[in-house]
């Protein structure tokens, strides 16, 4: 792992979708890459050139400060891209529904955002950028939404406030990707859509990898992906 | 207090704002009010007839289920009306904020209305109301907003959840009222814009009081007020 | 028809819908009510109480000149509301639409709202206020939309435009109400939906009242309404 | 000019803006380029290679029509981009606004692109892509924008009819981008603002590029840009 390459942060992989996938991008364009996940990740590590997993709770404010100590020490203090993925979405309505659940929704969705940004920010330069995974919960609140929306309406919050001020103040392009449906987790199980219905992790990921090049000159802060064939149902916009 | 008044309970008020106007609006169209705030309001109970108040941390799950109890023993187990008005704006950029007033502000703000919504349910009716103040805020964050938008946001997410859920299976109407500028407190201190500048909150409350009374056969979940003279700046819409 | 009543202009009615409803509300607040649209509504005439009828293509720049002239002759030169309920929903797909029809909806919609704004302005004073019917489609577009929400944000657009401009500069309070649903027009015609699942044209227009009569410390510009019953699929926030 | 290249079409450039970049990268991607606007472009077609200029009136039905035509005849039958671009800005209170401004807004706006899709349709097949020019005003009417922002958003509900419609049924990626601040014409007249405070056109085609690119697994209907040094005050999202 050369020392001379560029760092990206990946927090939230491991299950085949959208976090492996930029994994995977981020290395091929010759970064070295961070993985975070609560869960192991060897068999990543083997698959992914230059990159290296950390186990850590993305939400818990002492392992957050210390796991971004540790990729600091071991693959270099300058971070050029932070990419927050996590948040796996809970669908019940309000009555099935606890507030511990509510709770963790926020604390893995809004609350690792700020806690990621805080112990990063050190190390990021004008030039690098920040990755937030949204969904289409990021719009608004559904029956079987209750916490999940109001989960990723606080990190859209978040996003659009850390990209007002780390833009113009720091150079630092904060964008907020809304995936707008279904993903294909490649995990061979059997769906129940048309493959066209859903989104594919490899090809979101390019879509990440083309914000974080985007000129200053030129910002998108937030923007939506849909699959093709899902396209007339997409709640978007 | 007579116990065949219809019952609503305020939760968030005592410094002559939102709050305060709506326990006065729904006293003077005949309920029982219950007042629910940190600090004492003994100078409100005897200022608007049928009201009765309550001490309570609004975002601590034991003091809410408690203070829910106590209301219901007191006040009748029959909840008309909830209205969340908790959540003073902070607004400081990211920089200068730390993890615990970010999370302070979800605490007061979504996980609030969470804990009271969980608490007051079981004693609502078809016909009964929640309504919840929102901010320019709940629109988007700004670079001082990290925290304030965050929770906001996050509130009007699960506002929407809970309309969609609530509305059709219990006829429970949840509606959502974006307070799009500044509001005069009437406190006497010297302000610096315009008087028409300035929301009043006599008048908020008068446009809660008609979302409570609208009929199921044409309900608002999510609407906005701001100032005469100060129209053509609102974020809003 | 006492000259001494406030005066009111409803654009669009007939059906049995909103604009009927509007004119109805109106009257029975003690207003005298213009009623206008491209056929006879003699039937509300007899109706209605201090109503008069104007026969009138909406969206013909000659004509609407000309029956505001009328307007302000016989019913006096203060017009204290303007209603525009004007636009029936097409709903193809971009295929089957033509260019005609194409203009035919922008002409009834936005053209006519800024024609009847241009010829209504000079007679309203501070306090009046400009009502605008919206859709679903005034919020997005979909597949068998192309003309309709084109038309329709259209007219959201210049709502807003005109609410900042005429509000804070003259006083007058420009306000939209999105009709997030179907509308019973009690015509008899048997329907496929339950009876919960529909929005009643008499509280809709209960709705433009209250609206009309908000203070200017506390003015609402855009809103929507939904039939309780259909809260869970509203499209709308 | 190789008949086997592919064929973008740009309607509305020759400023040294959006347009005249769009066909500049197009040409540079290897793309045939047919460049539409009023008045004559013959300096592009010197510049660009593989580029031919065509003067059209973007809004006049028989003019698009007959120009399409002209351009299929002499660059093929094969449309694989079409890029409208049209519709420069009219920033005026509703007062000063006459009846014809506003509908010209609406006839080189939303009508312009109308009519376009309807002329190119038949000669695009899957996998090609319609990108439509948006702005500020594309999300809502400010009081100098009564007919900008009544076309824009017109444009906006028919960018999101479209590409629910054409994507599904015939794998067309229809995509909007809202260009949010101004843009950097090159053309050496002073400004008033710092370099980091424009968008810069060469920028933004590569975004419109990306987006013509996208995978249909992964497709992004609207998105926006913003220029780093104005980020703080973008009114977008």
């Amino acid at each position: 792992m050369s020392p001379l390459k560029k760092l990206a942060i990946v927090v939230g992989l491991g299950r085949g979708g959208i976090g492996d996938n930029l994994a995977k991008k981020f290395s091929a364009e010759g970064y070295n890459v961070a993985m975070v996940a609560r869960s192991s990740l060897e068999h990543l590590e083997k698959e992914i050139p230059n990159s290296k997993s950390y186990q850590c709770d993305a939400g818990d404010p002492t392992q957050v400060t210390n796991t971004v100590e540790a990729i600091k020490l071991e693959m270099g203090d300058n971070i050029d891209c932070l990419l927050y993925n996590v948040g796996s979405g809970t669908f019940k309505p309000f009555a099935e529904t606890s507030y511990e659940e509510f709770e963790l929704s926020w604390r893995v969705g809004p609350a690792g955002v700020f806690l990621w940004t805080k112990a990063c920010l050190p190390s990021m330069e004008a030039g690098s950028s920040i990755g937030l995974t949204g969904a289409t919960a990021s719009w608004r609140g559904m029956a079987y939404t209750p916490s999940f929306a109001s989960s990723k309406m606080a990190t859209r919050g978040l996003a659009q406030a850390l990209a007002r001020d780390l833009g113009p103040s720091r150079g630092i392009h904060v964008f907020h990707v809304i995936i707008d449906g279904l993903v294909k987790l490649g995990d061979g199980k059997p769906t129940d859509k048309a493959d066209n219905e859903y989104l594919h992790p490899a090809d979101i990921a390019e879509t990440y990898w083309q914000l974080h090049q985007q000129s200053p000159n030129c910002w998108t802060q937030e923007t939506h992906v849909a699959a093709q064939g899902a396209f007339s149902s997409i709640a978007s916009i």
